[in-house]
């Protein structure tokens, strides 16, 4: 794997202080068995293989305030760890860190739907947020394809994007208040739930996309919307990505707060879905080189199809899209979704995959894609880009599927070209490396490369002040 | 006044240091006379006097980081000032600082209809920023009484609310990058036009908001956004303040996303503005004890109008609204608008007026307005609650004129009693102090009366980490 870090300084706690450690949850929430442990230290793509003493499971943020504590006193390195879904390694210890797994922590703590918010705990899974919502009629916005299993603690902790940024922002924007547990055990409750509060600095958003590295984030004040009366669902082909950037635009003048998702996707895509994800089929009669999915939701019951119709017909006439399916049943809606949710989980069959997870301003989207598509080629002739993702926010997944036949760990040793020259063109737009993934280890190297020596002094600055004695999450993003 | 605070304990700038700084903008932009000092040192509601060695007014980015280099070198105390519209007196120095206005950098760097952003420097006003914004077709969606004369640098840090907040959020919402002058005078370009960006802490949120006591803001990249289509203005009145809040909600169910304002009114403010504004007339037939003033922005050429029909017929039929008025023109809207924006300005006709900017969460609201009512007339009976504001937001001016008679100076000295009784109840509810204009001089030694030590701490260590020498607005929010 590119751009791998050592181990952080820090020295292997001693007997007595990992002793210390399991008193403060107990020994049933305490585990030091690697055959236990093992689900927490490797993660889906197998990328990360980590090593700890010990980890342990907290029940409440005073355990959590306890342990930092400790840790302080100790020395000792600690890793925050969610549901452990994170793509940059961020929740993977290198070998003498402690972990500390959220994932007991997972009450609702309270909703209010008239205050349209609710008190979530770091462990809570997504999908159980999203649920508790609903139970409310209330619409919690951040959507991501982990949602079953990803925690609301490393959401935050990583300011998680997804299906929905476009209509209601990343994670960041659904916060109103936190709670989190400080490097040396202080706790900050933080859990207002107001719309406005000017009084000193936003300290909310510096925790926010941290990666626990300057806190550990034990529970949140989300807020919650009223649940849109309608939606609409198309599936859409263009000739060309200048035609699906054209098509964005009006479709940003025709609902702009409506339109919830507008995710690109490439014809290779969609070819690897329906060889490889069972069910599926072409929502168009011919092939196209470029297809999105869009969404509109509208609070009035009869809200979004029409506007979605409007929508297709205006770039009919503009001859801005070459053919279009609307959802015609809300199992329809489902099978164009399961497509573009299958997108990333089908390139495990067609072999080795170097990903990229960039953003650039969207005016710039088409010309990014084309150049980025080039100097892959160039490097790597007959591998298959394959870049997808969220158009409407500027971030794509610039994936990249090994060449038919090559051997795949040859192919994988060009990791660090391919996504440099992907990179190189993406800074050339005033981009970002990492739109949504965040830093983690992998792209921890990368870091001081695309930012200026002013900015990462000021980060290093306000990790020194926050975390002086360097224990949290030490060799991730800093 | 109340809670003012003692001059910051930095030297005053020996002669030789003032010519220096002179030096870097040049004789023509460094004020020294005190008449032509007279308009940046005191502000409109006069509560406070400021005095100054020395007015510098910088033309360019590097000019200010020349200015703060020299002022770190010396240990200069600074004070940053935009429109000279703020209401807690940050902008104003106590004796030895030099203030750098930032009017001069008043430019529109660039504006990018596709990617739906401009960069603005911080000098221009807001008035220029949605002009800028008009002249392609897009919205600039912050909105407040000073719009005229207030600055972009200003509104960013103090985090400005105002008339929009509800749909489009505060200032800090509205910005994608920050270009900053550090306290050593080092420039960070943080100029991204990014929907999406995890690379690293959000220092962009830091600035916003902490009243230039971290750093100057010198230039933003400003997100804007398609114009709506159609608007829809109504007057409403209610029999009860807690009918408002079921119509709020209401109003939220059927169109949130395109509600982009719920302005609360009392009887006592409408009949101060017909009192006292010349040309206003109630929208009304009969007097009722609240009102509020409601728009719904569309994106579609006939989408508001139904909507606020709908939901009046709705609320009618759940006898939420007493009687209410939908505009039938531009210019009722506009006629509707203006009493809500003489509502500050008809009190000053009315003899003292003590004042608080706080916030709760939406849902409390009504029973807070009861309660802090009691409270105030508890202390001084016969005094005349004003409480309006921005409902949606839960953020209300809870201001109180004298009672009819009173000597005025005998009345502004109840301003600690009145406005800590009505903080005591807004802490009850978890609410704000400051909900949106900030805590500057006039608040700042409430601040720890009203945040954790713990939170205090964390504020003061990222001051001292970003501000070594505490150079930059001294005796100002911390």
């Amino acid at each position: 794997m590119a751009y791998e870090t050592s181990a952080p300084n820090l020295p292997a706690p001693s007997a007595e202080t990992l002793a210390r450690f399991t008193r403060i949850v107990g020994d049933k929430y305490a585990i030091s068995d690697p055959d236990i442990q093992e689900p927490y230290l490797i993660e889906w793509r197998r990328l990360y293989h980590g090593k700890t003493p010990l980890i342990l499971r907290p029940g409440s943020t005073e355990e959590v305030s306890r342990i930092l504590a400790l840790a302080h006193e100790t020395g000792t390195a600690i890793v925050p760890q969610g549901g452990n879904t994170g793509l940059t390694g961020a929740q993977i210890p290198f070998e003498h860190e402690v972990v500390v797994s959220l994932e007991r922590m997972n009450r609702i703590r309270s909703r209010d739907p008239r205050g349209n918010s609710m008190v979530v705990e770091a462990g809570a899974t997504l999908a159980a947020a999203q649920k508790a919502a609903e139970e409310i009629d209330r619409l919690f916005p951040l959507s991501i394809g982990s949602e079953g299993s990803c925690q609301i603690g490393g959401n935050l902790a990583t300011n998680a994007g997804g299906l929905q940024v476009l209509a209601y922002g990343n994670a960041r924007a659904q916060v109103l208040g936190l709670e989190v547990v400080l490097a040396d055990g202080r706790v900050w409750n933080g859990l207002r739930a107001l719309r406005k509060d000017n009084t000193g600095y936003d300290l909310r958003d510096l925790f926010i996309g941290s990666e626990g590295t300057l806190g550990i984030i034990t529970a949140a004040v989300l807020r919650v919307l009223p649940r849109p009366k309608s939606r609409a669902t198309a599936f859409v082909g263009f000739n060309a990505v200048e035609d699906a950037g054209r098509f964005f635009d009006l479709a940003m003048e025709m609902s702009a707060g409506e339109l919830t998702a507008f995710e690109l996707m490439p014809r290779i895509g969609l070819e690897f879905v329906l060889r490889h994800a069972d069910g599926t089929r072409d929502p168009l009669q011919s092939p196209y080189p470029w297809y999105a999915l869009i969404e509109i939701a509208s609070q009035r019951e009869d809200g979004a199809a029409p506007v979605i119709e409007a929508l297709l017909t205006r770039a009919v006439e503009a001859e801005l899209i070459a053919d279009a399916a609307i959802a015609a049943s809300l199992g329809q809606a489902k099978a164009f979704w399961h497509i573009r949710e299958m997108m990333s989980e089908v390139q495990l069959h067609e072999g080795g995959s170097i990903k990229s997870d960039v953003s650039v301003p969207v005016a710039h989207l088409p010309e990014f894609l084309r150049r980025a598509t080039d100097a892959v080629l160039a490097i790597l002739p007959g591998s298959r880009p394959l870049p997808f993702g969220h158009y409407g926010d500027g971030n794509i997944h610039f994936n990249v599927s090994q060449p038919v036949g090559m051997d795949k760990t040859e192919f994988l040793s060009h990791w660090d070209s391919v996504t440099e020259a992907v990179n190189a063109i993406v800074l050339e737009f005033g981009g970002s490396i990492s739109a949504e993934h965040g830093i983690g280890r992998m792209k921890r190297a990368l870091l001081p490369r695309v930012k200026s020596p002013v900015e990462m002094d000021m980060m290093r600055t306000i990790k020194q002040a926050l975390d002086p004695k360097g224990i949290l999450n030490p060799g991730k993003l800093l």
